[in-house]
């Protein structure tokens, strides 16, 4: 649903309506459009047949130019499919999908290579306009997301890694902490672009995408999306005299529907229950059988980039089918008398009643929807006061294609948004529900459609705040909002009790080991010691060490951490001789560096702090990369010594191994951890300082279960119970 | 201002009217009223000095009435003040003021003691509403906020102390996570309740009040405040039709502005950005001076309790002094002839333009403002469309009067919030400034007046988020977003130069050891040993522990926390004999418990699993309270013997003794510690297995500048640079 699809379809359409009219002439029930409208719409619903009989002699008449109409229509999307397809496969598959539960798991301390990259960037952003362009069931919100981390991340590097900027301002983002702030701030500015929404964006940065909340964060994605929101006011005035295209319909007010006056009473609490659970319900079972078709794709994706692209296509071909040949099966309904003539039906890009196959005076409800940008079907099917717009054949048919196309586009190689396939189903099942009370409600359908689209987002996507406020400012109705919030606050509930959020889903299946928010039950009968003892014992260096061992440390394991402890040091206190020392941390990117400038010594000595300012730079140390097996050292070398102490944090948080795994892991989540070293209870000589490290893949919930079984077996007889 | 004032005034005026019609026969200025409607505010406008003149002598004439009037509100007004005042003072002195600064420092893990009992809540009640009665300068969101609270807490535990349900379910609250919970979803209950902003409940609750953030929090607060609303509206419905009095004006919107369009361009930013200069400016002065006379008034409540009485019967008499006579300085203003006769001017208890002392046909817009409801007066002052209504120097004075009124009311021992009085200054400034632009913006000055009371807001509370959700769900006008988002970020930005929000001045000036989000930069340099070596030497106690020690060791300190440490046992890899063992961390309240329930044993041995829980229920256990010198020990009990060992929390966080402080603060605040042991890097035999113990107290900048005078030294060498 995109721009060229519409304007392929319309002028098709309007072809016909010109280049044919003689044909027409001909027609018997294009003649009767001169009949008064009251009358023939009694005609055309007493006998609807006739109609369909006289509207297939029709369609077979046109047929050539109907068919030149679906092969520029498949053709362009088909082009446009496979340039996105082509880019996300061959230069950045980072790009395909929407990107969310990558930024999620990086702002939970998991880092996927190749995420916020130049070329990700510039794939993502063409790719995404070929993919919506190209009419698939996928939105720019994801890809927006995605791409306002992108820029917040090279913005806060200075650039590409290939070209950084070194400016000395720029040192002030290289910690961790800046960049993850910054990542979030382009997560909220790129919802706040795509829905013109800058609260809700900040909201859903803070509930959907951040694990570590401070005021701080606050107030900064609030200013980002503040000037987000300002450029694009900007852009819209610009663009208010039609310059820009599609650009800027609806002002900074989406889908306004603040025309309708919002008339609830007490027994409106029914309908508004029944549209959250059964929003719930259909959005949990779209996660689950959205689960399947993924697991499904990862199967071929598997065989080969060929296979991915090939895949790709045949999405894209089944999509055009479907837009072009669906609206066909539905009836043309008159236009309502009191509407002007110029309003219904249309046959330009946009509107609300658009006239494809049929006659003058009337209008194909369902190629009102199909037919158009994503966007403009929204605004078509949330369109208030209108009762009779829609027939319910075509709202289930848009239901059930939207539903299936889906499930099949989210999972192809191509940069996509889970949020518009999720509205434009929910709004589709509301007004459909809308339909079915009947007047037993006073609320509008247009209303319906909005509490539809809310219900299922949230029965999907699990969030609440975040998605009320981006549907207050998509829709500019204060009025609707406690309705709305009970909608997501029953979808959200009657959702979590089948299956987990999308999001987490998408984690799951990607393999990223996310840290979640709470330990589980468990958790807290078993001590970090037990697990230390599950794992091979933990590798220690000593403070001033020898060659040979870092480099056989370094090739035979695969730790990014290593305790150092320094034997036979004499206490300040000098209460016993021969005491081991916790001297810190080391990381294997600074042994790894330690190696390749060869900063070794002759003998067994402690440097000095000029020496070490001399060799390493702060930016230096802040790299991270450079492996061992790049790295040469000759045999001479292998006898020499390395002074790990300026190297190493000397402020490892620590637990001590009697802590329960669940207090553990509160604390590794809460202070953003990578290592945790274990102390000792015991105080003796003879005693090691650590007795072990433990890392964020040593405290997911689903590695500890495979280390212990029988906590496996007791947490099922639990749920068993 | 409330509905007693504005009742007297007018019923004052009404008789006025009525009851000395022959003398207004005989005044020939009253005669003219006849006249048509324009040729009248000719003459006036001609001639404001003769209408002046006219208007005194009228105004001695009705001496009397006035008089009555007068008295009739100061008396009422100082018995309300009294009732509130007398309730705070005798029964719960932690009822006066806002209670939020309180509430902030629950959540980040500061307990004021009777902050959330039965008693507490019923004054609070009382007290909010005969203080707003009695037309005081102050708010009623603050205390509805900690009102909501209050309710949180006592149904978290199952009621007030005295008379507590035992109910099984309950039990679940009955942790501090639980409790913190409660308490913001009652704070963000409050927020909703005062302004019909569920949103921007939920928004304030987390940005200003909440110290620890989790997305579940998120959705509990969500579903108060949906309640909530739910709720209000039914309340507001059933009151449609005038059953309430004044309750349910305006809807579900307090102040709706939405009639007006909002039009604004490129050049609109410079008066946005005064705005939010301006207001940023003075709102950190408002802060300094609040500062000031808070310090002022805490010297005069320190005499005792009659002077807090005094002080708030002064402040009452003077705010009705200057309610009453301050409208007389301003001139009469001719109706606008287009409204209808019933709109202007009024004489009930609402409406845009009070008669007050003017003749028919004019209107006293000071006294619109002065003589009405707080909710009233921002209607009026926000009302759109409107730019003739308030003369510069009604404006003037209205500021002046509230600035003075805002400062010297707040701090008096009632119940007061701070929003309403900052919402009322700065709604003048901000339409003043609207004023003085002229035609130079195309921004209504009711619009002005929005954006110079959250201007004011941010520039003294430095909330952003929150605060621009409030304003919309008040104001209803989403195109007004992009400017309100500017203008708060500019006045939070200006006002953070000069000094901190309104909150953490109370939260110091209380003492509140509140526990900040980023720990300094000076305390990188410090180790926690350090602090441990500043203070007195940590007090252990063995595993199992003679009662004559454990009694000394509660007579002689206040700690609220002792390690465990075991001596003499023998680790399980049997490498040492004669090792020592950090069990953990028994609190004082257990220690006074096992005293009082004399669970003590004749001989040193560590006790079964059954005995611990035949003697003590978990219930008994999570109780606080229980003071030491409420304990009598007899002498040979002294010698007896007790099992620490079960009662010993055993996984304390422990921080090794190298820590710097900034991380071990940043540990502290995350995980929402009381006690943080400090253990040695040195592993030897004698080194003690704990080397010291920090509290919140310890952590504090404050406390550690003042035991470290030479940071405080280098930390404002710093600043002169």
């Amino acid at each position: 649903m995109e721009e060229d699809l519409s304007q392929h379809a319309e002028s098709t359409a309007t072809h016909n309506m010109e280049g044919e009219a003689s044909k027409e002439e001909r027609d018997p029930e294009s003649n009767s459009l001169d009949q008064p409208l009251l009358k023939r719409s009694n005609t055309l619903s007493s006998n609807p047949l006739a109609i369909v009989g006289a509207k297939v002699s029709h369609i077979e008449s046109l047929d050539y130019e109907y068919l030149k109409g679906f092969i520029y229509l498949t053709g362009s999307n088909l082009v446009l499919t496979l340039v996105a397809s082509i880019l996300c496969v061959g230069f950045a598959p980072t790009a395909a999908g929407p990107g969310i539960p990558e930024i999620k798991a990086y702002l939970n301390g998991v880092d996927t290579p190749n995420m916020f990259g130049a070329t990700t960037l510039i794939v993502k952003i063409v790719g995404s306009i070929a993919a919506v362009s190209a009419g698939l069931d996928l939105g720019k919100e994801g890809p927006l997301v995605h791409i306002g981390s992108c820029i917040a991340s090279l913005l806060g590097q200075g650039g590409p890694d290939n070209y950084r900027l070194k400016w000395r301002w720029l040192r002030y983002f290289n910690n961790d902490r800046d960049r993850r702030d910054l990542i979030t701030c382009g997560a909220a500015s790129g919802v706040c672009a795509a829905f013109r929404s800058p609260v809700g964006g900040v909201l859903f940065a803070l509930e959907e995408v951040a694990t570590w909340w401070r005021s701080a964060l606050l107030w900064r994605t609030f200013f980002s999306t503040a000037v987000v929101v300002v450029v694009l006011r900007a852009f819209i005035e610009y663009c208010d005299s039609g310059k820009c295209g599609l650009f800027g319909r609806g002002g900074l007010i989406m889908f306004d529907v603040s025309s309708v006056t919002v008339s609830y009473h007490a027994m409106d609490i029914v309908p508004v229950a029944i549209i959250g659970v059964i929003g719930g319900v259909l959005g949990s079972l779209y996660n689950y059988l959205l689960h399947k078709v993924l697991r499904l794709y990862s199967l071929i994706n598997e065989k080969g980039r060929i296979h991915k692209v090939v895949l790709s296509l045949t999405v894209s071909i089944f999509t055009s089918v479907c837009l072009y040949f669906l609206p066909f099966l539905v009836s043309c309904s008159p236009c309502d008398p009191s509407l002007p003539d110029s309003a219904c039906p249309t046959t330009g890009q946009t509107g609300n009643f658009k006239q494809f196959n049929c006659p003058n005076g009337y209008y194909n409800d369902l190629a009102s929807l199909l037919h158009a940008t994503s966007d403009d079907a929204v605004r078509n099917i949330f369109s208030t006061s209108t009762p009779t717009e829609f027939h319910p054949l075509s709202l289930v048919i848009f239901f059930s294609l939207y539903w299936i196309l889906g499930l099949f586009t989210f999972g192809i190689a191509v940069p996509s948004g889970l949020f518009l396939p999720i509205i434009l189903m929910g709004s589709a099942y509301g007004r459909l529900l809308g339909l079915a009370m009947g007047t037993y409600t006073q609320i509008d359908q247009g209303l319906y459609a909005v509490l539809g689209a809310a219900s299922l987002m949230a029965g999907s996507m699990r969030m609440t705040v975040s998605l009320c406020v981006i549907f207050l400012e998509l829709t500019n109705n204060l009025l609707l909002l406690p309705i709305t919030m009970i909608v997501l606050l029953i979808a959200k509930t009657v959702g979590d009790s089948f299956n987990p959020s999308i999001y987490e889903i998408i984690l799951d299946l990607k393999g990223l080991p996310f840290l979640d928010a709470n330990p589980e039950p468990w958790m807290r009968n078993l001590t970090v010691s037990d697990l230390a003892d599950a794992k091979p014992g933990v590798v220690t260096l000593c403070g001033v060490e020898k060659v040979a061992r870092i480099v056989e440390v370094l090739r035979n394991t695969t730790h990014n951490g290593f305790p150092v402890v320094d034997e036979g040091v004499v206490p300040p206190m000098g209460l016993a001789i021969g005491a081991t020392e916790l001297h810190g941390l080391i990381l294997r990117a600074h042994l790894v560096a330690v190696l390749k400038k060869k900063w070794f010594l002759m003998e067994r000595r402690r440097t000095e702090e000029w020496e070490v300012r001399e060799q390493f730079t702060s930016v230096e140390l802040a790299e991270r990369g450079g492996k061992i097996e790049e790295v040469a050292v000759t045999k001479d070398e292998m006898e020499m010594y390395v002074d790990l102490h300026p190297l190493t944090n000397t402020t490892p948080y620590t637990v001590v191994e009697s802590m329960s795994v669940a207090k553990a892991m509160v604390l590794f989540r809460q202070v953003g951890l990578r290592h945790l070293l274990i102390v000792p209870k015991y105080q003796a000589a003879g005693v090691s300082p650590v007795v072990g490290i433990l890392t964020r893949q040593d405290l997911r919930a689903h590695n500890i279960l495979s280390a212990f079984p029988h906590l496996a077996k007791s947490k099922e007889s639990e749920k068993g119970k």
